[in-house]
């Protein structure tokens, strides 16, 4: 089947190495567990990169092969090499799909696309948290009810710093009386960016069947439809066309 | 002070007068407290107007001589008459602005506006909601801190059907596990509309200062800012204009 | 082959039966032109429907199984039956995909989903249209370049009276000096609209093959992705859900 | 008068030193062209700063004292310090307004915020523009007609990379053909940005009564209407807050 959508999972892959109860709840690491649900899904194809690898297993080639890219990281964000951030910035704006995922929000590369900080407010109580549908018709929550439910949570507040998103697909509440855009759609180029909040090191949360099905809708909707080219001199038009830069 | 802003609050009136327990709440009616409120403010010049008047308060004149108009409705939203809702959605195609309040989302008014259904969930269970801003830089929450607190409430929960608005100003955590888009802000033609939720015939809420700052501030943000005519021909330019349709 | 996209066409048809230059460019009318070459895409279901049928073609079975519905109507807009348009709606806000193309923008369905006016200005000389893109990766541009160039052309200009969209995919240069918004997405419950402005009765704009394949794209977009519920009474939680309006 | 807007016209300051034909057209400068017509404006107090005084004339103190920021910016966008850069950002997010204009799409600190290339077309031709109003109620074309002509212009063309405004404003027509969305508004964090496309060294854009109208409305629009504090900690709920990034 060669029109499968290829995606890449990364993970920072650092709590998994360091800590048992994460290696408990993740005996194959965050990337694994992502890696493992979307293996499932016939239409996608599927591989792994971490942090700890060359180039952060990010090379041209990975890159160049990846229609969609799932990012998690936490506590090594700013270890990471501008200059793979560089490369997957221009690979979104060329087309590619990048899905973020929970305290992905602070890395370099969500705020690198997003241009604002991406702060948030956080608590670790093991809260309730209800995801409400907000975008009954995207096709992100196909397949969805109007709400998802996770027992134990990680609380992600506002104000969440980041651009107003083009469409607010979950909003949340959570149990100690916060509320959280909680699934939000960018596009930036050519390129589609879905932010989802859940997800944690120590709660189960990637192995939630709703949880799975959004990051998998996800990847579909955020697969490149398009192969328009973004610079395109044209002589006979008397057009110039900017050089994207070359450095920020 | 000749450019003050020309408000009418417009209200229902049907609960006040049948119901002593929203006469103790609101003695000079929901549209007499909403009024009080805003008339302490020097740029505002504030009148009321009822359903139960001639022509339901709102003659060609009135409207004529209103820069905003608030709306409160509950019980008998059917019985609004056409021909005034028309005249309503041509003033705010041209400019006029509209601040629907909690109820009032199921307006014949607001469901033109919107083209939607405008349904949602409720609960009367006296409920604590916290309010997040998720719009910080916005005029109408000038003046707030980063969220407002009412504790006893109405809940109203998502889906909420109304289409995806130009700007999420608030979202609300309710205590019964619900969230809610609480503040929402359309442009329709020349006109900008403000959807705030909070609000009920027994609960307090319209004594509550942060939420007479809230409904304040978009008064100010609503009043029309420009004159532009919206149909303008011009042989000239071999132009045709279209005629804004007489019925809907 | 089970789940193809159910297209229904449909069309006003008054121009076809009147006026022998219209039937020289579209022998099997407007409607058949497009179901003509859409009919050609192996995922797509088509069907076409008319304006002079009884309840104009759109029967509650015929609306039951369709996904996507195109809308072209120029004449007769107003002798369109309100409870017809009660349907589409209904429809539509249930996640049926509505195509609105030229004229179409001043039909009663497309007023009562915008809650505008939805005028704008024209001009009959045969001009030259060029549509840019401005969402490269939409999937409506799939497959398109950077322009879709038409030669002879109705001109339709701004100020066009529509809500803000959820995306502008085209914006068009029209040689006499406007520009217009050509290529508006909006949700509307759990359906999708999209509002395409080329098209006309004599001039060929529907033989053009970008054309062609825009509205082909634009049909597998506005394809329900979801079949949430909207209306889901839960009487475990204490909830009241509001009945969607029986009439306006 | 002490609550007038401060506004602080940036300059690049490159062509008008170098080239008598820019200085012909701007003898005191762009700045100074800008800084005149909005000093004739009595609620705005305006002050300049250009590029090649020290720290670009941006201080911590003018920044701190700035309520609105205008940038125009050609040959030496690399040239300008990124810790000047990171500055103004960080102002921004906490709600100073930024204008940018013309040429300045390609500045760092817009590309910055807009997390994109900000690549265009353009052609130097002298050719007619005609801008279209498609938001008419904004306080931007507050005392605008529905367009703006501009005889002698650079073509600026799409695909303009930048993410989906949260409004168009404007919309331009070229004589050469092409069509470019030349208004747009952002929010990103508590800051509003305008970009606004006219503008040139030689073409006498800045001097046209249109365009200072809309730069003045524009002003006034970004001045900052919130003071909300982004970062909170708040010890009784348990949250922690993320400091924001010191790098990006």
């Amino acid at each position: 089947m060669t029109n499968r959508i290829r995606v890449t999972v990364w993970n920072e892959n650092k709590h998994e190495r360091t800590n048992p109860v994460v290696q408990a709840v993740y005996p194959q690491g965050i990337h694994g567990a992502i890696a493992g649900f979307l293996s499932k899904c016939p239409d996608l194809a599927v591989r792994t990169a971490t942090q700890d690898q060359p180039s952060h297993g990010l090379s041209d080639e990975v890159l160049q092969q990846t229609d969609v890219l799932t990012w998690w990281g936490h506590l090594l964000h700013e270890a990471v090499e501008d200059a793979v951030v560089d490369k997957v910035h221009r690979r979104v704006l060329m087309g590619m799909g990048l899905i973020v995922l929970h305290s992905g929000h602070y890395s370099k590369i969500f705020r690198r696309l997003m241009g604002t900080g991406c702060t948030l407010k956080w608590r670790e109580a093991g809260e309730r948290e209800v995801l409400w549908v907000t975008s009954p018709g995207h096709p992100i929550v196909q397949g969805l009810g109007e709400c998802l439910v996770l027992e134990h949570t990680e609380m992600y507040g506002e104000y969440f710093d980041v651009p107003a998103p083009e469409d607010v697909v979950f909003i949340s509440n959570f149990a100690g009386g916060e509320a959280f855009r909680s699934g939000l759609t960018y596009r930036r180029g050519a390129g589609k960016v879905f932010y989802f909040r859940p997800g944690h090191e120590t709660f189960p949360i990637y192995h939630d069947p709703g949880v799975q099905k959004v990051i998998a809708n996800a990847v579909r909707w955020a697969a490149p439809t398009g192969t328009m080219k973004l610079e395109m001199p044209c002589k006979e038009m008397g057009w110039f066309e900017q050089a994207p830069p070359t450095s920020r």
